[in-house]
C-alpha cells in the first residue's frame, strides 16, 4: 500500500506481547510520573538515569557509583529511600552531573518488559518532552510501538493521552491500522487544550492529589516541552541523545 | 461516599482478571459479531443459544439435541460447519424454536473466562439489544463489569463504543472510578450519531468488509435495539429473560 513504517499503541503492559518490538522503536510512557521525572532529571543536567526494578537494587547500585537512589511504590517515596518520583525534586542544583538510580511501580517495569522482548530501541516519553519524542520518531522512520505503563496493568487516561499527542503530531508519517491508536488520538484531540482541567477525571489524579497533595507534579507532568530532551536507553542507562 | 454500585470496563479479555466478577453482572460484548448474532437469534425466536469453545463440541452438542451448529474462526464460517456468525443468517423462518450451538473467535471465549472467574451473572450485549441491557443493569442495581471481547486480546473500537453507549445511558446510577469507562463514554459521545459512517476506521471493518463483503452485517451490528432482547446465561445456555 505504501512504505511508511507502522505505528501501534499498547494501552497496558499486559498487552505489550501482542506487538512486534524487535523491529520497533518502543516509547515507554508513564506520565504520572516516571517518564516525566526522567525527562526532568536529564533536562536539568543529570549524567544519566539508571532504571531498576527494586529498592534494594537502587540502593546497591547508587552506593557503588555514588548516585542518587530514588523511587516510589504506590505513589509514595519507597521505604528505605530518601528521594521519590517527583519531577520537581530534580532541579538543576540538586541533580546536575549526578546519576539518578530510579525504581517505580509501573514505568521502570514496562521498560524492563520492552528490554526482555528485544525492542530495537527504547526511548522515554511524556508531555515534558513531547516534541523531542515526535522529532526523533519522524527522523528515524522506523516502526513505532507506543507503550503505556498504565497502573498495575489497568488502562489509564494520562498515558493514552500522551500516546494520542504523539499520534496527533506524527500520524501522516506512519501507516496506522490500530484501533488503540485511533482511540488515543480521538481522546487527545478532544482534550488537548484542557489537559490540566481534565486531570481531575483521572483515577491517578485522585491517588496523587487527594492522598499526597501533588497538584504541582500533575501540572508539570502535563506541560508539553517543559523538559524537552530525548532519553534513549543504552547499556542499562537512559541518556540524552544529542 | 454513596451507595451506588460500581461500574468498570475491561477493554480486553487479557485485562478481565483485574476486576472482581464474583459480585458483578458481567456484560459480554462482541459487537462484530457474536453478541449481535446471539441477540438476533433469540429475538427471532431461537429457544436458546449454547456457546461453546470448539467446532467439534458445537457439532457434537448440536447432534445430540438436534440443534444448529454454527461458528466462525478468523471471520469466516468455521471449517466443518454450514452456518457462521452472521446475525442475518438467523431470521425467524430459519431459527424459530431451534437451538443454536455457537462457537466464535472472541465472544464465546470471553464468556467462558467470565464463567471461570465465577461471575455473579453473565448477560450478552451489543447495539441490537442496547436498551434491554441498560434497563436490566439499572433494575438489578448490582456492580457491573462491561467485558469487551476485542480481537485476539487487542483493544477494538466497536466493543468499546458499545460499552460507552451503556455508560452514557446508565452512568447516573453507578459509581464510576474507571479510566477505561470514561474513555469509552467519551468515544461514544463523539461518534454516537455517526456509528456507521465511523465504522470504516475500525480494523475489524476491513477484516469483515474488504475480505468478506459483510457490509450489511456491520450495519445490523451497529443498529441500536433492532433485536432488543436480554440474553442471560444459565446452565450452559443463553436464554431470553422475560
Amino acid at each position: 500500500m505504501n512504505n511508511k513504517p507502522t505505528l501501534h499503541t499498547s494501552i497496558s503492559p499486559a498487552l505489550l506481547h501482542l506487538y512486534d518490538l524487535s523491529n520497533s522503536v518502543v516509547v515507554v510512557i508513564d506520565v504520572f510520573r516516571a517518564t516525566s521525572t526522567i525527562a526532568a532529571a536529564l533536562y536539568n543536567g543529570a549524567k544519566c538515569v539508571i532504571p531498576v526494578d527494586s529498592v534494594p537494587k537502587a540502593i546497591e547500585i547508587s552506593k557503588n557509583i555514588s548516585g542518587i537512589a530514588a523511587g516510589e511504590r504506590d505513589g509514595m517515596i519507597a521505604e528505605g529511600l530518601q528521594h521519590g518520583n517527583s519531577p520537581l525534586e530534580y532541579n538543576r542544583t540538586f541533580i546536575e552531573n549526578q546519576t539518578l538510580v530510579l525504581t517505580t511501580t509501573n514505568g521502570t517495569r514496562l521498560l524492563q518488559m520492552a528490554l526482555d522482548k528485544n525492542a530495537d530501541t527504547i526511548i522515554s516519553g511524556s508531555f515534558p518532552n513531547l516534541s523531542a519524542v515526535c522529532d526523533y520518531l519522524m527522523a528515524e522512520n522506523k516502526n513505532v510501538v507506543l507503550g503505556c505503563a498504565g497502573w498495575k496493568d489497568r488502562f489509564n487516561l494520562e498515558d493514552t493521552l500522551f500516546a494520542g499527542a504523539v499520534i496527533h503530531t506524527i500520524q501522516k508519517h506512519f501507516t496506522i491500522h490500530c484501533d488503540s491508536s485511533l482511540m488515543a488520538e480521538t481522546l487527545y484531540s478532544k482534550y488537548k487544550n484542557k489537559l490540566i482541567e481534565f486531570a481531575p477525571k483521572m483515577t491517578h489524579y485522585h491517588r496523587l492529589v487527594e492522598r499526597f497533595g501533588l497538584i504541582e507534579d500533575i501540572q508539570y507532568c502535563l506541560t508539553p516541552d517543559i523538559a524537552n530532551v530525548l532519553p534513549v536507553y543504552s547499556d542499562g542507562k537512559l541518556i540524552v541523545r544529542k
